[in-house]
C-alpha cells in the first residue's frame, strides 16, 4: 500500500498521469479480487466499508424497484447492517419479511419458500454467521431463490478468503465482502453485483465505481485489498484446516466444563469460529477475566458490543436473553497456534470457576 | 498510520485491549480534528468520503423531516454529490431548489432570501469552489440561514486546513471535510454536526459514530487524518501566504496569453487555485499537453472528467458549453515552487501557441 500513499497518489479519476498511475491500480486490484470470486473485474463495486456494501445492495435494490413490487426477505440471524437496512425500508413503505432461522442459526428452508411465494424479489442471508459461525448452504437457496424469480444476496464478509466461494457456481447474485477479516486494511468493502442486474447507488456524486458509489477511490486501501486477497490464495485451504483442527480441540476443551454449551453448528460452522454459553455466569465477565490474561474475546459481535443489548442472532437461535448474555465468541486466525488454545482453555477454566463460585445463580 | 495497520490493529468498538488501544486512538483523533475547527469531538462524524459526508447531511436531513416539511436548497456552483444527491431527493418527492451564482460563483443573496422566504429548512453551499476557487461569504450566508430558521450546511472540502475556520463563530451547523485534501490518506471524510441538529443515518448497522455511520471504524486512516490535520496547524497561515503569491504570479503570467480569461473571483479565491478559459482550444488537448511536460493538470473536477460532459460549474457562472470546454484547472500544492510557475507558464504559452496553430476555431 505504502507507495499509493507516498508516491502514487493521484486521482484515479483525473485523466492526469499522476491519475493514470492510481488509475491502472484500481483497475488490477479490481481485477485481482474479482478473479479470486469467478466475477467479471466490472461486477466489483468498491465501497468504505461492508457495512455499505450491505446498505447498498438492500437499498440500492429496493429504490431500482417500485415500492409496490419491492419485497425483500431477510433471515434473523444475518448481521445489525442487513436488519437496520431493511427496518429503515420498512419504515420507508418497502415490503420486508424476516425469515427465522433453527437452533443453529440455519435457515428455515420451509420458511424460505413460504416468504418466496409472497413475490420476494431479493433474498439476503449471510454466508457465515460472524458470531456463531453457522454455514448456510447458500448455493442452494440461492437456487431455490431463483426457481421462485428472486434475486439472491449473501454477506460473506467472514467467510470470503476462508471457504473457496464461486459465484457464478454458487448462483450469487450479488455478495458483499470486506478487506479487514483477510488481514487487509480497515475502511475497505466491496459489492458484487452481477451484471444481469442493475441497483441504485446510495451514495451519490461524480459517478464512480460505475455510477454506484461516488468518492475519490481509495487506492491505496484497495490495493491493500488486492493483496491480502493474493496471500489468502495460497494460504486458504492449508489454513482452513489447520483452523478447523485448533477450533474443534477448543470447543472439545471448552465443553468439558460442566454446563457448557456450544452456540451455532457443530460442524457447518467457519473454521475460525467457536462460540460458548456458559450457565450462571455473564460472558461479558468471562470477556473481562480472559482480557486480564492477554486473551481478547468478546461477547457478541464487536458492532452490537456498544448496544449493551443481548445478541440479536442468540436470541433468533432461541437462546433466552440470560443465556445470550452468557455467551462468549472466541475467534481465531492466522497467528494462533496449538499452545494458544492450550493457554486458553486453562485460562477460561480457571475464570468460569471464579466467576461461578461468586455466582448467585449457581444452585 | 503504520501502528494502526501493523500492531494495533484491534476493532474499536471490540470491548477486549485491542479494541479499547484503536478506540483512545480513534477518540484522540476524533478531538484533534474537531478542536482544529472549533467543535466539540462528539460532533464529529467519520465518514468514508466527503462525497457520502454531503450525502449524509442532505439525505439525512431530509428523511429526519418529514416529505411535506423538507425544503433543501442548493447552489447550482456545489458539487457533482450534493447536487445528485438532491436531484435524488427531489425523485423521491422531497422539494428542493436549486440557488443561481454570478459570474464570479458566487451565491446570488437576492436569490438565497427569496428561497428562504419559502420554507427552506436546509440550505448547502459550498465554501470553496473546487473548480473555480470562488470563496464563499458563508458567515453571511449562515446568518441570513438563520434569520429564516432554516439550517446551514457547507462543503469545506477545499478550504478545511487553507483558510481559518471555526464552526461556532461562522454560524456553521453542519460542516463536511475530509483528509486527503489535507495530504492525509484516502478513504476518510467527516461531516461535523451541531450537536442541537438531528440527522437519520444513510449506512444503517451496528450503531458507530454515534448511530449515524455504521461499519467497523477505519482506525489507521482516522489516525492519519488527525495527523494531517497537526501539520495544517502548523503550515496553513504560511502556505496560503506563499500559494496565494504563487497563485497570483500564475495568474498574471497565464492572463498575458491573448484571448485568455480568468474563471472564478479575482481575489476571493483559494490560494490553490487557478482556473483559465482559452479560447479556440479545448481544455483537455491543453491537459493532455501539460502532460507530456511532466505537469498534472485538468480540466474540470476529477469526479465529473469522467462524465465527459462540459463542467457544471462552468456553465452557472454563465459560460457556454465550448468555453468551458476550453477551460484548464491548475491546482497548488505544498511541494511547488515559484520554478514551478515559471516551468508552467513557459510549458503552457508553448502547449496553449501549438494547439491554436491546429484549431479550425481560430480566426
Amino acid at each position: 500500500m505504502q507507495p499509493y500513499f507516498n508516491e502514487l497518489y493521484g486521482n484515479a479519476s483525473s485523466l492526469n498521469f499522476f491519475g493514470v498511475e492510481a488509475k491502472k491500480a484500481l483497475e488490477e486490484s479490481r481485477r485481482t479480487i474479482a478473479n479470486f470470486m469467478g466475477a467479471d473485474a466490472n461486477e466489483l463495486v468498491f465501497t468504505g466499508s461492508a457495512t455499505e456494501a450491505n446498505n447498498l445492495v438492500l437499498k440500492g435494490h429496493a429504490f431500482k424497484e417500485s415500492k409496490d413490487r419491492c419485497h425483500i426477505a431477510v433471515s434473523t440471524a444475518d448481521h445489525d447492517c442487513i436488519l437496520n437496512s431493511a427496518k429503515w425500508l420498512k419504515k420507508q413503505g418497502f415490503k420486508v419479511t424476516y425469515m427465522p432461522v433453527d437452533q443453529y442459526g440455519l435457515l428455515k428452508m420451509d420458511n424460505l419458500e413460504e416468504a418466496l411465494k409472497e413475490n420476494v424479489t431479493l433474498v439476503s442471508v449471510v454466508h457465515g454467521n460472524n458470531e456463531i459461525g453457522t454455514i448456510q448452504p447458500i448455493k442452494e437457496i440461492a437456487r431455490v431463490c431463483h426457481r421462485y424469480g428472486a434475486l439472491f444476496h449473501t454477506d460473506a464478509v467472514q467467510s470470503f478468503g476462508k471457504l473457496p466461494i464461486n459465484v457464478k457456481e454458487m448462483n450469487i447474485d450479488f455478495m458483499t465482502i470486506n478487506a479487514h477479516k483477510l488481514y487487509g486494511p480497515k475502511g475497505v468493502g466491496a459489492l458484487y453485483i452481477n451484471k444481469d442486474f442493475k441497483i441504485e447507488p446510495l451514495v451519490h456524486g461524480g459517478g464512480h465505481e460505475f455510477g454506484l458509489r461516488s468518492g475519490t477511490e481509495n487506492v491505496p486501501g484497495i490495493v491493500g485489498f488486492a493483496k491480502a486477497v493474493q496471500l489468502r490464495e495460497r494460504e486458504m485451504k492449508p489454513e482452513a484446516e489447520r483452523l478447523t483442527r485448533l477450533r474443534d480441540k477448543l470447543i472439545e476443551g471448552v465443553l468439558e466444563i460442566e454446563d457448557t454449551y456450544l452456540n451455532g453448528h457443530p460442524t457447518k460452522r467457519l473454521p475460525i469460529n467457536a462460540n460458548f454459553r456458559f450457565s450462571y455466569i455473564e460472558g461479558e465477565a468471562v470477556v473481562l477475566g480472559l482480557d486480564a490474561e492477554g486473551i481478547a474475546a468478546s461477547s457478541g459481535s464487536a458492532c452490537s458490543s456498544m448496544a449493551g443489548e443481548p445478541s440479536h442472532v442468540l436470541l433468533a437461535i432461541g437462546l433466552k436473553p440470560e443465556e445470550a448474555r452468557g455467551s462468549l465468541r472466541l475467534s481465531l486466525g492466522k497467528y494462533n497456534t496449538e499452545e494458544d488454545i492450550d493457554y486458553i482453555l486453562q485460562v477460561l477454566l480457571k475464570v468460569v470457576k471464579r466467576l461461578r463460585v461468586m455466582s448467585p445463580l449457581k444452585p
